[in-house]
């Protein structure tokens, strides 16, 4: 709406992405990003655990990254709506909590993503007051509040879950869930990215083969590999997963275009299904 | 976003505004829409019931508008929030019920207006398949979705409402409510509009004395005299009303500066004791 531009930085896996590695091996190139600073830049963008890949940015690299924003002035956007969702042995750091960067970052939440409400809507921003009170003008002239009832709930939530032991639980479910999401995939020995985070698997699809005369809608035909892909298991299989070129700037969505993003936000009944349709056809 | 320039065609008051009239002696020039319809007009943004005016277009007034909808070929976005709160002997009419309009007009609606539920941020638009479906296509992009939980009960409360007769009782104790808050500023002999529908209050405050030497901040200094009324009204009498010029863009400031919108949405308690300060301080 300002006329801001974005530029792109995007993960890279440290291997070709053909067999089995962990988020924490798709880096961020530090001087990539440094090379695209420029005297117009405003704010990095950051968003761990990272959605689609599962990476939790370690320390190290937060601190790197906000070695940039301090060098250059900039404030940060931290998406960290998956800040209860991380796996042993990784811990979720706020970059906010690093030395310097509390006066220029601005941390995003999501009760939907914290609580498994997605139909919520109800997020916070979390940073200094003089970041907050810009933010806070904006919301109110744009969608002037968020539901109140539920907003209430939220905050309910995060006073009862210690007493109720909410989030070890909910990781716990998670990684039991991460792993029966995996085992259909390593069984058919397609390569997949292990998340550190979030509730995303993200799958090397190059190997699966559409049928050859198969029929797509214009819509699909023109898109990259990893969307015909999608399309066909959705249609033909019943399991559906987001074609992960579709993160991707365009000028990146060869990055994106052998993957598959699959989510494991799902009862055990729902992933077991898939499973079983998974491995009955590909 | 698509750089859209909105032309304001503002009603006006039939008087002077300085006695007691109908909401509906604001009228619509429809000579001065017409003039301001170019080979670039797209879109006529109506709402009916009016806020902050009360003001509830007849199907006469509504058959003009649409005319001239047809005639240059535009949409209409049609906001009728208020449209279950409207007063004897006026009813509300929908402009896309009239012939030729259905195809062109999108309506818009509101659960917090409909069942008194502002919190819930619940919506809806009414339309053609061939708007909506565009609509949604942005709303996807932009919110996502709409909570939920609460849309639920916005459907549910449509489903039992006749079984209550809620939307009569409502518009009866609307009705009760906006004749409570009209009588202090009858005492006062402050003009008002008698409102047709909304829960809106518009009193023309031109003979409201601020004493000479009230400090205001530097916000409200340099607003127009409804700003100064309203802000000195909150702080030294605990009565808050909304300065109308702020509903008009820069050009029509000026018909909006003698006026402050008050509320009745309120219960029977908080009305009282609004009418009390007015009526001690005034």
């Amino acid at each position: 709406m300002h006329g801001g531009v974005p530029v792109y930085v995007p993960l890279r896996p440290k291997f070709d992405g053909n067999k089995v590695i962990s988020s924490n091996e798709w880096r961020l190139d530090i001087n990539e990003l440094r090379a695209k600073i420029t005297p117009k830049s405003k704010i990095i963008v950051l968003n761990t655990p990272h959605n689609p890949i599962g990476k939790v940015f370690s320390k190290e690299e937060l601190i790197e990254i906000g070695q940039v924003a301090i060098d250059h002035n900039l404030l940060i956007i931290s998406d960290e709506v998956y800040d209860r969702l991380y796996f042993r042995p990784d811990t979720h750091e706020r970059i906010a909590n690093l030395p310097g960067l509390w006066e220029r970052t601005i941390t995003v939440g999501s009760a939907g993503k914290t609580f498994g409400v997605t139909g919520w809507r109800v997020g916070w921003l979390i940073g200094h007051h003089h970041l907050i009170e810009t933010a806070l003008a904006a919301h109110t002239r744009i969608v002037f509040c968020t539901n109140s009832p539920l907003q209430e709930a939220a905050a309910i939530g995060f006073e009862k879950a210690d007493e109720h032991n909410f989030f070890d639980n909910q990781i716990a479910i998670y990684e039991r869930r991460r792993e029966k999401l995996i085992q259909p995939f390593a069984d058919l020995g397609l390569p997949y990215t292990i998340p550190q985070g979030s509730y995303f698997l993200l799958v090397n699809i190059s190997k699966i083969r559409v049928p050859e005369n198969y029929q797509f809608p214009d819509i699909i035909q023109k898109r990259p590999k990893d969307f015909k892909v999608c399309y066909w298991m959705a249609k033909e299989i019943g399991v559906v997963a987001i074609p992960t070129s579709e993160f991707y700037s365009s000028e990146n969505h060869h990055l994106g275009e052998n993957y598959a993003r699959f989510a494991f936000c799902k009862t055990d009944e729902t992933l077991d299904e898939a499973a079983r349709a998974l491995m009955n056809s590909l």
